[in-house]
């Protein structure tokens, strides 16, 4: 039986798995500043080289993107949506071990972007070796679409997959996230929110002004700042740019139902987080589901003007700037909100902000009882203990509306991850035994798209 | 004459005075970052025994004060305040020379802390060194005060004046502020406004969080303190402390007459600072000056959470924080702004904001009549071009409560600072021709105390 010598392989190659998992790893490539991206493209080039993939490390004007084909037995095309960017590993000082010296402890690998997402492109790659030396060929063909920008909003895309709809066409996409929950189901996540990024910028002068010259005549930054953002959100989470909440779609009956059968988070966040309470004093596990992710969001991510430092400094700024992310829900667009966004100011007398795009995308959604879901989901049957969740949306987001739009793909899910991954914060993680099993998920997932 | 000899000692002097002061704003001295401190005290307290000083280095339970004293020939006592201790010199990238490395370009003499106030303080010494050679002995008793926490509101500085009122006391204190205004004339400074420095704290869980995963459900610290910085000011200014501006006393009829005599600042403000306007629509030279004076005000300073590099990161942050100062006009007390700002989170539902106290005084004033005032007025006659200016208060805060309070003196003003000095600010510098003559102003400052 040919999956039970894939598996065999997996596990005897491990330790080098992991080796290969940690030197990517090592490999900086924050998009966010720039750094280590083109070194990083061209490890993600090799290895899929080393694979027998035909490999282009295509331009985009921003991060390039990796592209990797390689033909299969079947006529079934599988598309891999890898990132191999990663999130600022800031504030460093939380981290246990340097984000860019990946670390084993306790049966966990650390790293900064090990759980998002170079440990399940790394994973798919892995199960790859194995179907290749127990099988010889690939049961399908399988197209890599790995790109440099994922963390900071995929701005460069959604031009990119326009134009290169028949290089990348496919018929399912097994997209770049994949973990199981804090119960340890495995999942299957088949929506994402949109997001619209901005900075929002003010200058009230040169220079920074003595706090006691200038307090009482002169106009300071950090305040303009204050009152601008507080005309986007009141203190009952209402978010009140106009028509802001006009577009939105509220979950269908099939999409609640699924929600429903999801575990209650609502201790779970409460112990994790060290939370007193969830806003708008929600108490109920499926009104919390719901709220989650079928609400778009406005947070503030960043604050910063003036003094930061230890006691006091008697300044007054002349420069405040603030990060901020939507997230947005069917059939909301960053465009919409970016324009809601500039009449809101304008209206309230913020005209002095000045909105910095930094990136974004609508979400979109995949049917849950779609083949694809259904052959990713008994993919998943004998690997993990328990049977897998089929979660119709999640909060994070992701481009899987260009996928969907240019290429009319279903989205599916793999790999490693888990609850204690920590993405975007500090101590990012992997657990050992789950990237095991992400692995053999992965294998189990390509010899079934041999009969797609 | 021994007015002429003194300026001439003091004239050939001048590169020996500016070495000497070099030396002082080399020793790093930032109260805030508790950075050279005592090694600051002690170059303070060699400068005086140099001078022939009975000094003692005085323990406060923050940085030490530095006293000396030194009989005279005549009864009358000047008391000197001075302050060791400098402004955080944040942000460096735009010092264009470093700020702990004096450099002399154009006419002036650039460094942290130069003018805000270790050129003041210089300027007395070598006034001093000059009145010792020329006339062999001092024309008074004079007293130095070298405190070291002036920048982060002279937090042990009452306890320390209070207990020591027999040592400390006198007939004037000559405040550690001296400059002439941006037309060049000569100013006393009779009046301070008092402060309140205050960091306002959140924190809403016990790290960041994915904004994906949170965004909807989770508190957000920086919302939090956005939300209850809003509270506490509104967009017209108007400051909304419950009782906040109930003990506030208008300036009298002679110190409205004092402040219709300054110059129109309105042209000047706009230009230096690349100002559009004033706040609340003031367009008036005599309402500008009442207002930046006589009204308290409630400025942030600094605003800090979450993520602050280039570009995005999906953070919701757990912490954020904001540094706050009040200045606060006669009979405004810092006890009560503290009282009234719990009050107000509390009512308003911010219990979750902690109010870190950073140090704080209330404002005072001197008569702007006072016989000594009419002194330092005289002092200045021939050596500036200009008469001097009486302002009644400036904007500015200090502890000279604490001298009106426990020793009864007036406060008059002598030095070298100008308006282009940039107090707390990058590049702060003075002109090397104003320290001479606020050399020459001090000496004749000490001389007239001789008669007094």
């Amino acid at each position: 039986m040919s999956l039970a010598k894939i598996d065999r392989y997996i596990e005897s190659h491990f330790d080098r798995n992991i080796a290969e998992l940690s030197r990517l790893c090592a490999q900086p490539s924050v998009a966010a500043q720039k750094w280590g991206i083109e070194a990083c493209a061209q490890l993600v080039a090799d290895a899929l080289e080393a694979r027998g993939f035909a490999v282009k490390i295509i331009p985009t004007g921003g991060s390039p993107v990796v592209f990797g084909e390689r033909a299969g037995k079947g006529d079934a095309t599988l598309i891999v949506y890898d990132h191999y960017d990663v999130q600022p590993p800031e504030p460093l000082e939380l981290w246990d071990s340097p984000p860019f010296e990946p670390t084993v402890r306790d049966g966990r690998l650390y790293a900064r972007g090990v759980a998002d997402n170079k440990g399940n492109f790394s994973s798919r790659l892995h199960a790859i070796d194995a179907i290749l030396a127990e099988e010889g060929e690939l049961p399908c063909n399988v197209k890599f679409v790995v790109e440099g920008e994922e963390e900071i909003g995929s701005v460069n895309l959604e031009p990119f997959v326009r134009d290169n709809q028949e290089l990348l066409g496919g018929d399912v996409c097994v997209w770049e996230i994949g973990r199981v929950d804090h119960l340890g189901a495995p999942t299957q996540m088949v929506g994402l929110r949109g997001i619209c990024y901005v900075e929002l910028r003010v200058r009230t002068a040169n220079r920074d002004v003595h706090s006691g010259t200038g307090g009482s005549i002169f106009p300071n930054a950090a305040w303009r700042l204050v009152w601008a953002l507080n005309s986007l959100k009141d203190q009952d989470e209402n978010i009140l740019l106009p028509g802001f909440y006009d577009p939105i779609i509220p979950p269908t009956e099939r999409e609640k139902e699924l929600l429903g059968q999801l575990p209650d988070m609502l201790d779970y966040y409460r112990e994790e987080f060290g939370l007193k309470g969830f806003l708008k004093g929600i108490d109920d596990p499926l009104a919390l589901a719901v709220e989650a992710v079928y609400q778009p969001t406005c947070t503030i991510c960043g604050l910063t003007s003036g003094y930061q430092g230890e006691g006091s400094k008697t300044v007054l700024p002349a420069e405040a700037s603030a990060k901020v992310d939507f997230r947005l829900v069917p059939d909301q667009t960053p465009e919409q909100v970016l324009a809601q966004l500039r009449a809101h100011l304008d209206v309230h007398g913020f005209e002095d902000v000045e909105i910095v795009d930094l990136g974004g995308n609508p979400g979109a959604k995949t049917d849950p009882d779609h083949p694809a879901v259904q052959l990713a989901v008994k993919a998943a049957e004998d690997v993990y203990d328990q049977p897998t969740r089929v979660i119709p949306m999640i909060g994070g987001s992701g481009p899987n509306y260009i996928f969907q739009k240019y290429l009319g793909v279903p989205i599916i899910s793999s790999g490693a991850g888990d609850s204690d991954s920590r993405v975007h914060a500090p101590n990012e993680s992997i657990s050992l035994d789950l990237y095991e099993k992400g692995c053999k998920h992965f294998a189990r997932v390509l010899m079934l798209m041999g009969d797609y």
